[in-house]
C-alpha cells in the first residue's frame, strides 16, 4: 500500500466545520465548494489508477441501511475502503430491529462498539439527524425518506461543475417525480446556494406550485423550457414509492416528460443530461440520449465515490495524517 | 497501519490451552481471568482511539451463522478486523445448506479453504462442539440454541469486574427468561467459577427449581431479593423463541420482574444493571433505569468487542507476532 | 503484511493473453496449463500458512451474483482477499435489479465506480460474455446458467493433475446430471484440450447422445465403464434446477448411478473420486466413499481458492508488482 503517498493530502482544512453530512440545507456554499474541490482531487487520483489512499486507515464505518440499496451502499463502501477504513454491514432486515429495539438504541450500540462513522438510510425524514444528536460517531445521510440525499446531490453538482467549469448562473431543470424525491430536495438546496437557477418540471400530481416558496420555478411543460436549460436532471419514476399512480400511463409520462432525440435537438447545444440510476430506459430517457455525448450518467457514478470519499475524509480525517 | 506497535503485546501466554471457545462449562477460572485481563488491555487501547492492532494479520475468519444475528456477528467481525484478520461471511440462509448438505460437510468445506477460524451460531446445542471435533480450524461459539453463549457471558463478567474490581463474593441475579437463555447458562458457569453467588429470578414457567442442582439460588420474587444483589442482569424476553407465552401478559411480567426506579431505590446503592441487548424498553427495564448511572448496558457492548478480540488472539495468535 | 515477499512472484507471463475468464471453450491448452501451474504455486504457499500474497493490493473486485451461491462466492472472495484486493458484494436480490435496470447498465455502473474486476454468476448463458464486451473491467464467469463454470472445471482438473501428475491419457467420467451442469460443459472443454478422454454417464433423461458430437463417449451404464475410468466426477443432482423429475426416484438413481464401495471395488486401484459440493450424501456418493482415500473432494475446495487466485492474478496483475 502506498502509505508514503498520503502526506501530500495534508490535513483537513480548518474551515471545514461539519461533524456530519445530514443534508445540503444545513451546509453553506463555502463548505460545499471545499467538499467538491476535495472530491475532484480524489477523483483525479482514482482515475489514474491509484485507488488506495489510506487517509482513514484504522477507522471503522458501519453501513446502517433500513431500506434496500445496492448502489449507494456499494459506493459508500468503496469510498471507505479506498480511504483505508473498514466497513461493516449492519443490515436492518436481519438485525435486532425486528426485536423491538428503537433506532437510537441500535445506533448507541453501534457507537459503543467504537465505530467512527455511521452511514444511514432510513424511511423516516430526520432519522440521520436524530442519530447525530444522540451518538458521538460521525453520521452520513444516505437518504432519509423523501427528505434529503446529500451525497447524490453533491455528485450531481460535481458532474455539472466538471462539464461547465462552474455552477453559478446555470439553469438546472429537475424533471419528474419531485414529490417522492429526496434527490430533488437536496439538489434544490445545493444548486441554489451555489448560484444556479432551478426549475422543477413534471406533472401536477408530482410537482406542486408550493415549491415556488423555495425560490424555484415550477413548470408543467418540458417542451416550454427546453431551450433555456443548461442541465436536465431526469429523476427516476419511483414506482416502488407510489401508492396511487400519479399519471395515466408510463406512455403518457414518456410522451410529455421523456427526454428523446427530438427534444434534445431543441435544447441548448451543450446541454447536459443527468439521471440518478437506475434509469428506466425508454421511460424518463431514451437509450440514444442516455448513451449519447450529452449524457454524463456514468460520470455521476464515478463522482459518487469521490464525493463520498471527500465527505468522509473531511468529517473524520482531522489529525489522521 | 501501526504494525510497529504490535511488539509490545508479546506472545500468547503459555498457560492458555484452549484451541476453541465453546462454552464456559469447559474453561477454568485461571483461563477465564487470563482472557478477561487481555480483553481489558485491548479495551483500553481501543478507547484511546488506536483501533487497529494487527496481531492476526493474514488470518481468515468465517462467520457461519445459522440463525439471524446482527449484534454478535458485527461484534465478532469488528474484533477480527481490528486484529487485522479478514472476515468472510458465510450466510446460512443463502448458502448450500438449503441444498441438503450436513453441517460437518459445510464446515469441512470452509476448513478446506484454509480458513483459520469459524465463528458459529446454530440453533442446536452442541453444534460448535461437533465442528470443533471435526475440523482443524479454531471454533468460536456465538450461541448454540439454549445451551451456551460464552462471549456474551464473558462480556457481562468483564463489565462487572470493571465496576467492582472483582467478581468473587458478589451476588449476581439473572432475571427473566432463564429457560430460553444460553446467556444465563454461560453466566452461571462463569460467575460461579469466579466465586460469585448466582440467583436465578423469574416466573416459574421460565425458571425451574431444578436449576438449584447447579449450585444457584432460585427466586420467584424480584422484590424479595432486591436488597442483597450487587448485579442485576436483566435477560431479554425472547418472544421469538417461545411457542406458548409463559406469562399472562407483558404488563404482568413488567409488574413483577421489570426493573424501574422504585425497585432500584430499594436495591444496594452501588447496584449494577446489565442487560444483553436488544432491550425491550418498558418491559424488562424502564428507560430511566436503562439510561441511568447504575446501568452499564453500553459498556457491555464495548466490552463485547474486546472480549472477542481476546478470545480470538488467545486461540489463534500463538507464534503470530 | 509480508509485502517484501511479493517480489519473487515476478510479473504475469507474457504468454498470458486473456483479459477475462469466461469459459474453457475460449482458452487454449497452453494458457490453461499456465494457470494450473500458477494455481499450484499459490496452493503450496497457502498450505504453508502464508495466506496473504498482496499481489493485487489496491485492486477492487465486485461479486455480482444473480443466483444464490455461498461456496463459489466465498471462494472468490477469499482468493481476492488473499491477493490483497478489496471485495465488495453487489447482491442481486436486494439490488437495483428489481428496479427495471438492464444487466449492462448494472455492469456499467459498477465499472464507473472504478472497479477492476467483476465476478458474475447469472442464470442466462452468455451473460458474462455480454458484460466483457461492454465494460473495461475484467470479468470472471462464476457460472452462467447451464453454460460454463470455468473455475470449477479448472479446480477439478488441478485436483486430477495433482493426483496423477498429468491429465493427458486419462479417462474421466462425468456422472449424473449433465443436462443441467455447467460444470460438465466446462470440464468437457478443459479435459479434452489437455488430452483426456471424457465419458458422460447418466440416465438418458439427463445425458443425450448428441453430446457425442463434442468428441466424448456417452454411456447409460455406470457399471459398464467402472473398470476403465481413472477419475469419476460425480455431479450433484440439482433438484433446484429441475422442473420435471428426470428419474423415477432418488433411490432408483442411487441404485444405478450412485458410487458406493461395491462399485469402487470394481474400479481401478488408483481411481480418483471427485464431486463438486455440496454433495448429497447417500445419493450420488455414499459417505464411506466420499470420506475415503480415493476421494479428493476437500482437495477440490482448497484448489478452488488457488485456481481463482491464479485466474485473478493472471488477468489483473500485469505490471502490478
Amino acid at each position: 500500500m502506498p502509505e508514503t503517498q498520503t502526506h501530500h493530502w495534508g490535513d483537513v482544512p480548518k474551515s471545514w466545520k461539519c461533524r456530519h453530512l445530514l443534508g445540503l440545507e444545513d451546509i453553506d456554499a463555502d463548505e460545499m465548494t471545499l467538499l467538491l474541490d476535495q472530491a475532484e482531487r480524489f477523483r483525479n487520483v482514482l482515475m489514474q489508477g491509484d485507488r488506495k489512499i489510506p487517509l482513514l486507515a484504522g477507522k471503522t464505518c458501519v453501513n446502517l441501511f433500513f431500506e434496500n440499496s445496492t448502489r449507494t451502499k456499494t459506493s459508500f463502501a468503496l469510498a471507505a475502503r479506498r480511504l483505508g477504513a473498514d466497513v461493516v454491514d449492519f443490515t436492518a432486515s436481519t438485525s435486532s430491529l425486528g426485536k423491538g429495539e428503537t433506532i437510537i438504541d441500535t445506533a448507541k450500540n453501534i457507537e459503543a462498539m467504537q465505530v467512527d462513522a455511521v452511514i444511514v438510510r432510513h424511511p423516516c425524514p430526520g432519522a440521520p439527524k436524530l442519530l447525530a444528536e444522540n451518538i458521538k460517531s460521525h453520521v452520513f445521510n444516505a437518504g432519509d425518506g423523501p427528505h434529503e440525499h446529500p451525497t447524490q446531490a453533491l455528485l450531481d453538482i460535481l458532474t455539472i461543475r466538471q462539464r461547465f467549469g462552474k455552477v453559478a448562473g446555470l439553469t438546472v431543470a429537475l424533471v419528474g417525480d419531485i414529490a417522492h424525491s429526496r434527490t430533488a430536495r437536496s439538489n434544490i438546496w445545493g444548486l441554489q446556494k451555489l448560484g444556479a437557477k432551478v426549475i422543477l418540471c413534471g406533472p401536477s400530481t408530482l410537482v406542486s406550485k408550493n415549491w415556488e416558496k423555495l425560490g424555484v420555478e415550477v413548470s408543467y411543460s418540458l417542451d416550454n423550457i427546453l431551450d433555456r436549460v443548461d442541465v436536465f436532471n431526469l429523476l427516476r419514476i419511483q414506482f416502488e414509492r407510489q401508492v396511487v399512480r400519479p399519471f395515466p400511463s408510463t406512455r403518457e409520462y414518456t410522451h410529455l416528460y421523456g427526454m428523446d432525440v427530438v427534444r434534445l435537438s431543441k435544447a441548448k447545444r451543450d446541454v447536459l443530461i443527468l439521471a440518478p440510476g437506475p434509469i428506466n430506459r425508454g421511460l424518463e430517457v431514451t437509450p440514444d440520449v442516455a448513451d449519447g455525448p450529452q449524457s454524463a450518467i456514468l460520470d455521476q457514478v464515478t463522482n459518487g465515490v469521490a464525493v463520498r470519499m471527500a465527505a468522509m475524509w473531511l468529517a473524520l480525517g482531522r489529525g489522521c495524517c
